[in-house]
């Protein structure tokens, strides 16, 4: 029985009705298992420009780094997309992972029996998937310096920079030997070595940490390749480490073998502090407010929460078996439903997982 | 009846067998409509450095700019793997691309109804799928300087660089737009404008040129976003434009749909001379030299070649139906047949191709 301070960021759209729904779940297991979960509150996002005018507010950071993990929706939405890059709700997203040092985003992958009707892949293809992409955070294209716009000589240009210490890929590599030691003791390490001098070096560190996991096989894959072969044999996959953008595209192409971006959940972990839970999906301002997100996503972070942040198996699992229950029971929202079968809503979806667990 | 010279450079592994075959194919169309075509072939890739020294001598230059065309096989291979970052077969590749001014590579993805089964996706899914991914080819992480290691503090690093001019954006995604007029009317531009300034630049490029074809719609997609959505719904696509990286790896992913990379052509547009036609595959080291490599992607790269280069479209239509046949009548390569089914040889395919010609 144990004592922890969530902090819970639902920022835009769908994020609120999410959240909500994983924060229910969470209150069922506290009951269920006697723990104490102490909720509150923070803005991100375009929620946070509207009220603070600034999507990370120092008070949302200060609140995250008091507590002993952070639950967030998502970001983002039609409404802020002319705002200056500093006022974009991605940039609050892309921040706190900066400030909190969250640089290691763990995304599983993993097929649902009950879902290879939703999924647009072969039913053979992705039978018993389950592997977990090991996505670098903080660094990258994302982060580098330069980016912006510029002109020389009368031409306008624009420039990111795709810039990795040696140091950033030593960790992130490590975790994902750590975690494959755990599971099947394979790595896949995914770069475009042919063409990137960082990709060069990545496969170089990749080597180096490869050492000292002689029990853990690692295979180097070029990034375009990896987008084929997940596709095509994704069962060959255990863990798949790689930097920030080739992670970003790959995990949401994979988001496709589970047949929603619905169902997959992350973790951030941070190098310093409490790590971070969310959904892959994003805010989806096209169905927000209609109660008709899928919650699940959300659901399986929190689960995550409970396990790597809080130690707590027995209840990550409690929450994990109550979805597989209510997904074989035949409970779709409408991102997973077939035809002719009924969508229930967030609301319905949120319940039936508590009234399971 | 024209006469036309053709660049022939095999390059690497199953690079030679394939441009092989396209060279018979077009011998056969020679024959049927009274064409003359001159090949004359040069070293590229891993070959041109064990023969000349170096991935792209300045003959096979030379001869590839008085051609009118250049059909290329595959560079690559375990061989020169660990040969410095000069002295790479695909440094060849991009050096030919970047010398030639081959700006806009061109990879349609059309679905051949007698290869259902060997896609990893599902029928109704990649039923009827016929589109254009326009890869810019010249610039962004490709060729973006600094590139290259360094330590700074004691600490080592690596970095790549992401730039564009507005002038390159501009062009390619004007052959995006020129292309869709001609087809359903429709450019999807991909980028990352939730994150990078490059791709910023881009959908404000895009928007302009936009302007110029009022017949045509635009429509923006980040390219997490396009990574699901092309095995989720590939036939909303008409033609796809985006920046180098997020090409190639689009690209890879879009072979699926079709069943295997062996099928797909390209053709990759020059500026400022002739264009340059190559399959999308790699130089495959693991079966080159076994008669076994599917020579179907550069036999189309061809057809591609006598329509864009040549105006010969009767001529590229006549190849394009007798592949078609061919694939109809059952013929499988190994990389396309499924299981119980006969994989017939390169040499087998070709021959059939020809005949039906
Ligand atoms: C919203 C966006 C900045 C973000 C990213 O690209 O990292 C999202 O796509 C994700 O994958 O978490
Ligand atoms: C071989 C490699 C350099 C090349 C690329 O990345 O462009 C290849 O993957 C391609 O798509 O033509």
């Amino acid at each position: 029985m144990g004592n922890y301070r969530i902090a819970v960021l639902p920022g835009d759209g769908i994020g609120k009705e999410v959240t909500k729904g994983a924060v229910e779940v969470l209150k069922a297991i506290e009951t269920r298992f006697g723990h104490h979960f102490e909720f509150a509150y923070g803005w991100i996002g375009g929620a946070a420009v509207d009220q603070k005018g600034t999507p990370l507010p120092e008070e949302t950071l200060a609140l995250c780094r008091k507590s002993d993990a952070v639950l967030l929706g998502a970001v983002g939405g039609p409404k802020w997309d002319q705002h200056p890059p500093h006022l974009r709700p991605e940039k609050g997203l892309l921040q706190i992972r900066k400030e909190m040092n969250l640089f290691a985003n763990l995304r599983p992958v993993k097929f649902y029996d009950s879902l290879t009707d939703s999924s647009p892949l072969k039913q053979e293809v992705i039978q018993g998937v389950d592997f977990v992409i090991v996505r670098e955070l903080t660094g990258g294209l994302y982060f580098g310096k330069p980016s912006g716009r510029m002109v020389e000589n009368g031409e306008e240009k624009a420039v990111d920079t795709l810039l990795y210490k040696k140091e950033e890929i030593k960790r992130i590599v490590k975790v994902a030997f750590e975690l494959a030691r755990k599971r099947k003791k394979k790595v896949t390490s995914v770069d475009k070595a042919n063409v990137l001098a960082s990709s060069r070096m990545w496969r170089e560190i990749a080597e180096e940490v490869a050492q000292e996991f002689p029990d853990v096989t690692l295979e180097h894959m070029l990034v375009d390749n990896a987008a084929m072969q997940l596709i095509r044999s994704p069962q060959q996959f255990d863990v798949v480490v790689t930097e920030n953008m080739f992670g970003d595209i790959l995990s949401d192409e994979a988001s496709m073998l589970t047949g929603s971006l619905g169902m997959l959940p992350s973790a951030s972990l941070s190098a310093s502090g409490p790590s971070l839970y969310e959904p892959i999906h994003g805010s989806a301002p096209d169905i927000a407010g209609q109660n008709k997100a899928n919650p699940i996503a959300t659901i399986l972070s929190a689960a995550m929460m409970l396990r790597l942040s809080f130690g707590l198996s027995k209840e990550a699992e409690a929450v994990e078996k109550a979805v597989q229950q209510v997904l074989a029971a035949g409970l779709r929202t409408a991102d997973i439903a077939q035809k002719g079968q009924r969508a229930v809503s967030t609301d319905e979806m949120v319940n039936e997982i508590k009234a399971t667990i």
